[in-house]
């Protein structure tokens, strides 16, 4: 995760000591709340780095990992959520329908097969992106095989991405520190940031694909092509690959 | 390790706190328990995991990582040993004659070359691995230039595998991550599974390391193409390149 | 980091539990303190792993890894360096700088522009290293564009690296790593050891970039590359690619 947030020209520190998180988060532009290795020992940093970072208004992400998958983590999530205000919610179909409240197919950290989103039940992924952003009044990024990027407004709907980025670790949190590096550099504009790091994180993905099968690789170059992609990305690259559409 | 897991067709999820392991535990289909960055916050959450994938039936695995390098291992590792039961049992050499109680070399987390199985010590691995499985009631994994795989009635003798694996990090580890999703798709014949799950660790070792010449590499890319191996096993690559032999 | 240490032929092990600390550093022949993902919990750990190196005369690494971005990091690194002596200690110049007590720009984990080694400051940054390499007993290495290893006495001046190095995660921990290697190799000439861990790692991330270069690759096959290089590092490479100086 840090070293793609430091492939997109972000500078990533990571801290999880309630002795220094709040000064941590006083010294970057934004801050990325991720439940993914959640002990106890961690939420309470969690709770003082986000009022911090709300504080200070820096824009602020939350990655609800494999919540759904223990009340630990559901807790958790909902407890950060009422403490703190996230400018960015991003999670698969699974965390963000456990979110809602609505029953997900939770298997772990991994979103079920039968919450994928297809052009059938778009629409009401749309919908329910909406109502939660108008609920946290928050960016709601869910990410699969189609990724919606939605405030209450306006719903980016993007086409990019490979089905391999789920057979490694780390891409949904690698994009959730995107989402922290570009929202914290555009805090002006965190619908189209947020769009932006969603769509180069999918396109990524398919130039990696494309170069694992040049040399014949598996899961592990497609993961360090996928990182590579990010630090070789550039405005000319992103904007002839982007499939994207405005709802 | 969570990327081999994820290369082998297996979905791994990671969690160390009290609060949740239970509840993850009953969500997946085998646990595996590793001591390799032991502390004592998380031996009550070995403890309890394992004790309700138990209850379960769930299929458990034990790397005893280092034992013998401190007491705290050694102690915890026997602790488990007792609470639990474990369906397999992985170690190096060095590993397995700790637990049995024997002098061996401990070099950190590393097995000594002292404790190193070959052609003339074998049988007395053999031995040693089924006395174990014996008091254990568990399929015992003795892993290094040469593995064995045994219960207490049958062995498997396995060739395969490459020096350069003891120069990465994380193999001996990856291996029990494999294990798990070997044991849970099939719980049934955990003797076969074990094997499986060890001859193609090994047989990825040598395909990555024959694409790491091609490619003038190193021991990093090396660690690539491992990964990389285990992604794209198939039946028939496995079939031919398995060196093994039943005892 | 482990597995840059495991390339350039030593054994790692990585434990932070204060009921075997004491234990693994017995078995070790050097210790590398790192405060890079600090708690309270480790703190506590480092004393005891430090004093017991201390006691056995092993070789002592300090990496006082973002010293300055929080009390917390400040105050752990000035009680470490109150209680344990350290033969070692390597920081980038923003470290450096703040461990002097002198004004750093401190932007987390990295070293900030301002506080950059070039020619025009070079002798300012050799006589700091002196000075803290009096105060301290130890040999100083700052890093950065420049590089500078010295003790009270004698200062190497190393322009070996690339600017890529800071693109990714860990190279200064792997460096740290390394150091811990070579001292532990070589207790007798402690400076001597540490300028040519320093002035290796430089060369390999020269040799990584070429090769990188040669694939169209990025960030992450940059990092592979950088230890495939210390993997296949020879007396023969090194010696004819280092650039070194001495004052």
């Amino acid at each position: 995760m840090a070293n793609a947030v430091l492939a997109c020209g972000a500078s990533p520190i990571m801290a999880d000591d309630s002795d220094e998180v709040e000064e941590i988060t006083s010294l970057s532009t934004s801050l990325v709340i991720n439940i993914g290795t959640l002990n106890k020992r961690s939420v309470q940093s969690m709770l003082l780095a986000g009022k911090r970072a709300n504080a200070l208004s820096h824009p602020v992400v939350l990655d609800p990992v494999g919540i759904g998958a223990s009340r630990l983590r559901t807790q958790t999530a909902l407890h950060l959520l009422e403490q703190i205000h996230f400018d960015v919610i991003r999670g698969n179909s699974s965390e963000i329908k456990t979110l809602a409240g609505q029953n997900a197919s939770v298997q772990g950290v991994d979103a079920d097969i039968a919450d994928s989103i297809h052009q059938n039940n778009l629409d009401q992924y749309i919908a329910l992106a909406q109502s939660l952003s108008l609920r946290y009044n928050a960016v709601m990024a869910i990410t699969g095989a189609i990724d919606i990027v939605a405030d209450n407004e306006k719903a980016f709907v993007i086409y990019n991405g490979h089905p391999l980025m789920s057979k490694i670790t780390g891409t949904g949190c690698m994009l959730s520190g995107l989402l922290g590096g570009f929202v914290g550099a555009n805090p002006k504009d965190v619908l189209l940031a947020a769009a932006a790091a969603v769509s180069l994180m999918g396109l990524c993905g398919q130039l990696a694909h494309e170069k694992m099968l040049q040399f014949d690789g598996g899961t592990s170059l497609f993961r360090t092509f996928l990182i590579d992609a990010i630090s070789n990305m550039t405005t000319e690259i992103l904007k002839r690959g982007v499939q994207i559409e405005v709802r």
